[in-house]
């Protein structure tokens, strides 16, 4: 048996706002060895997500926090090295979640064999993983597209957003993306045929947006915040219905912006537009995994969804890529290669 | 044929922040005539509403504004005075939409003939009219109780509230109500049987408010906001329902008030507690009415939903009577008799 060496991306210290490369730390150890019943992994590719910057934080969340000293947490497809568990044999691929971490022992228990031919072995980070489904259920459940409603996603180029704007075109809706960067507008219009791009980082955000709305907005799903937040609400239609997934323009906030408050005209709008807002995680509707994962193969099969990876080599190189993630400086789902298979 | 004279209220100006007496102006002139196919309304009863308050406001709402001059709007009990329509006959007692005056004339659309054997005409207004629906709807549709989860609700003593907390009751739930003085808490536990009251006049407020949620909020009907808004926010469980069909608190606001600002951390919250905060105004779920008052005329039978009305004599205080709703002054439903059937 070989001896191993398992590099992984620990938890160094907690962030005070933006976390910084020294959060990080890289460490070596021998791998581990599968006891009976159990399989040793090796990580072929770990996804980064902004979830993650909850997890480096204490507070309360949905989730628990990563403690001080122990690897960050994430998605991965894993390869099995050694098998000493009856359903798995070595070189099967596996979707398992080891974190940051290129080897690391599991009991079968959450592991899910990917077969290869069916789709690449990466989406199962991506559109035919966690961010697909978020984009599938928030959108369906919580949004309920009608034909001729309009769709508006911020990180459009993103995992989620671009899966909302495709799903949204195949429900019959216009689809209208925000993203940061003319590079990733002209992506939106030209490959994933949304109806209208919006380059939040241009001077005239608010009004591009309104220009691309001539309807208002129906749903919009959020995952941003920020300002991006402040020029969608007044643009929100009767009936608006916006499922909640994320906020990344916050994870990094330590204090409340300065006022006025602004969660009374919030409220009022609540009431006289009957908005509903609606926060989820994509795990509080685990049970439309089937049903996302047959709809979703079937589209990417008829070329309705397209997506895109961005593919960052080397788990040494993972904490620089997850702090660009926060700036949006990713086009499309961010996955490190950890190893070859 | 007797000369009437129709005495009315009428909007005098639009109110700046809290509305005054010189907002309303009475006036009288003679009654209108029927014509054929239109009956001639007297009016028995006048709800007064805090959503009034929106309709002298000529900001945007769910609802036209009154124009200046005009008599204000609101629900009413009439009596048929005179009938030249066929579906009407003299002494007839129909719910109508006349607003603030003495005599109307209609054409019959909209009314719909009570019957007073079946439950007192003014709960017309009250627990089987808009009020009643209002709770009846919000809290059903869009709280979704469920046994032993926690509701609460605001302005506990007035026509929602209360049959909010009743229903809650019904449906299993542990029921906190929230008002104003201690004769209101006393009230709710003793007279409706909610499970606890809390003052929001208390300087321990928000402490007594935990006090008595052990187990957090579910569902908190918000029909206040403002500073009971802030009290319930911390206490709010995950998965929490936010029906909203009226805020009170800020309806005479004329600015915002000064920060931080707040919004981001709401969403901070909704994100990581699934919350859902929807708005509704009663007429959304219009299709709903006949289960509503087929639900809600058992309770009242079965002694499961009690009423509490607070009656004001002659048109010419409604609206001191208003201004003192919007003070929460009024103990139960406010109703204005304008005159005897």
């Amino acid at each position: 048996m070989p001896d191993r060496t398992n590099r992984k991306i620990v938890l160094a210290s907690r962030p005070e706002g933006a976390p910084q490369p020294g959060n990080f730390r890289l460490e070596a150890s021998p791998a581990p060895l599968p006891r009976e019943g159990e399989v040793l992994l090796r990580t072929l590719w770990l996804s980064l997500d902004p979830y993650m910057r909850g997890r480096m934080s204490a507070a309360r969340s949905y989730a628990k926090p990563v403690e001080i000293g122990e690897p960050m947490v994430g998605g991965t497809v894993n390869e099995i090295v050694e098998s000493r568990h009856p359903d798995f044999k070595p070189r099967d691929v596996v979707l398992g979640y080891v974190g940051w971490q290129e080897y690391a022992v599991a009991n079968g228990a959450g592991l899910r064999k990917l077969d290869a031919r069916r789709a690449p072995i990466s989406t199962a980070l991506g559109v035919l993983g966690m961010p697909g489904m978020t984009a599938y259920t928030g959108l369906l459940t919580i949004g309920q597209p009608k034909p001729d409603e309009t769709v508006a996603v911020a990180a459009a180029t993103g995992p989620v957003g671009s899966t909302v704007g495709q799903i949204a075109k195949i429900k019959g809706c216009r689809a209208v993306g925000i993203a940061g960067g003319k590079d990733k507008c002209r992506y939106l219009l030209d490959e994933l045929g949304f109806d209208a791009a919006v380059d939040h980082r241009s001077k005239n955000f608010p009004d591009e947006l309104r220009e691309a709305c001539p309807k208002g907005i129906d749903i919009y799903f959020e995952n941003v915040g920020g300002a991006v937040w402040d020029a969608v609400f007044p643009l929100l239609n009767d009936f608006a219905r916006i499922p909640v997934c994320g906020l990344i323009a916050q994870y990094n906030m330590t204090e409340l912006p300065a006022g006025p408050d602004r969660t009374p005209q919030l409220f009022r709008q609540v009431l006289t537009k009957r908005l509903s807002i609606r926060g989820f995680i994509v795990w509080d509707f685990a049970s439309q995994a089937e049903t996302f994962e047959r709809d979703v193969a079937t589209w990417l099969k008829q070329g309705k969804i397209k997506y895109k990876e961005d593919v960052v080599e080397g788990l040494e190189n993972a904490p620089q890529a997850f702090l660009g993630l926060l700036q949006g400086k990713n086009f499309g789902k961010l996955l490190v290669r950890v190893s070859q298979p």
